[in-house]
């Protein structure tokens, strides 16, 4: 792994991204009326018994990391707002209001940025979002893409990632994998189904699928305190995927979330006919904590065996 | 100018930041409760009757642009937490949260990420900001760190660029030019000293100088509807600047306001008491748009005549 050449502290691919947002995390000024700071998919603001709380989410798509320089502009734009709809939606939340950050070298041409201008405006339009202001730079490097959105949800509505209770089961919206092949330009987030979720039944933990269900789960879990188990036959895979990259591709977009098992047969009956388009999948469960040798791991081969 | 070699469509380079942020800004999707939207130092969400507005703001410094490879990471991480401090500070307002994006080249130091967040730490403190969550992502090109910052702001002492009037003085606080000698990374968001001037003045128009007062007047006029006239003379200039820096080098962040002159002398006599160490300068008026020939302009050379 490379190391500084300035000196001898380890550098960002030494750590790996969930070490260093452990210690950059620790300790941070938390403010006024900070109901969930770092951590969840969204941060939570307001005081305890307010009707609404607020949501805060920021997210960043990247030249040559999130997307390719010949990808359509127009995908690119709605798929940067669509990421940070979805973390909302994973909260039970409604979006608001979006800024935008647009970094991009002087060479880049009016055209391409206008479109992604008119993938951001198509995104916001669709989700109801305003894009209220934003910034932008010039960039010595690749075009960069950052939105902070906000959004808002009833209290009672609300879902964290750490509600989840052992025996409780685990569901996905849609279908796993493959999104490398173009879904991840073109994904719709959960609003709706989500929306119709939480005012009609009570999810206990929630959380937006973008790392991959074999990242994402653990930390719903860890979150919860609990460990899970999954049944790999189960998974909705789409075309021509198998089970190892519906767990390990990401940005599936797709809802996690974990309910008490006596909901289950009500649960999967409304949906059918309020969604009769979209599968929802019961994957597993949460079990209890102590029932797992590694509480808490990021890779595929750590689960916990059934 | 450099253009695009994959087609005949301009470049970012040939249109220039104000008129692709024109052609951007429009028709923007607004959504529920916008009061102000792109355009302004802040975004400002609420109902009109509302007794505290929402202040939204976005902002992001870049390797390269806007601080060198090898400066104090710490001082870079307080400068890019207190751009957007100055612009909550610009609408008469109090900061609240932040969401912080962190894109950085795998190689980069964990110790220099630690020192960025140690800086972003002091001027949140310092400001009361809660740092409530934020993303991390590997950079294929330099670092780049952006805020998104909320805040709150008292209907009734909320400030915008739009509401100076022909006749208004125009103040500056502090002293201007030569902050690329440092004080770009050191300077302090004067957040005191605009909820001060709120609460016991009512300055009709304000906004926080960040692209030097050559550059940021002709828009608070603009947005005013007014022309203006400036008394190089008057200019309170850092040590060792000429006039010319002081109109163009940028990256103040000081306040420049509009005031009604009948209440020059007593803000004036105020401030030296409640401020007896930060000048308080009157550098000229706003005048009626007709009396200038360019209504509207962005370098020093087109400064109206007095």
């Amino acid at each position: 792994m490379p190391r500084s050449r300035h000196n001898s502290s380890p550098t960002l691919a030494d750590w790996g991204e969930d070490r260093l947002v452990a210690a950059l995390t620790r300790d941070l000024p938390h403010g006024a009326e900070v109901l969930v700071g770092a951590g969840d998919d969204c941060a939570v603001i307001g005081r305890k018994r307010d009707a609404r709380w607020q949501l805060l989410k920021t997210d960043v798509v990247i030249e040559g990391i999130h997307f390719l320089p010949d990808e359509d502009a127009r995908r690119v734009g709605w798929k940067a707002l669509c990421r940070a709809i979805s973390d909302i939606a994973a909260m039970g939340g409604i979006p608001a209001h979006a800024l935008i950050t647009l970094a991009a070298p002087a060479a880049t041409p009016v055209d391409r940025v206008k479109a992604l201008y008119a993938g951001l405006r198509k995104a916001a339009r669709k989700y109801d979002v305003g894009i209220v202001g934003g910034e932008t730079s010039r960039s010595p490097g690749p075009l960069f893409l950052n939105i902070a959105l906000t959004g808002w949800v009833e209290r009672q509505q609300c879902v964290l990632r750490s509600g989840g209770r052992p025996g409780d089961s685990l569901y996905v919206t849609g279908r796993l994998g493959g999104s490398l092949a173009g879904k991840h330009l073109d994904f719709q987030p959960r609003i709706e189904e989500a929306r119709w979720l939480v005012s009609h039944f009570k999810p206990r933990a929630m959380m937006d699928l973008s790392d991959g269900l074999a990242a994402d789960l653990p930390r719903l879990a860890a979150a919860s305190q609990c460990g899970y188990t999954i049944d790999e036959a189960c998974l909705p895979l789409n075309t021509g995927c198998t089970p190892t990259q519906a767990m390990s591709d990401g940005e599936d977009f797709e809802l996690l979330f974990a309910l008490p098992a006596r909901s289950a047969t009500a649960l999967e009956a409304a949906w059918k006919k309020r969604f009769p388009r979209l599968p929802l999948t019961q994957i597993g469960r949460l079990i209890p904590h102590s029932a797992i040798r590694t509480p808490y791991s990021h890779g595929y081969d750590h689960f916990a065996e059934r």
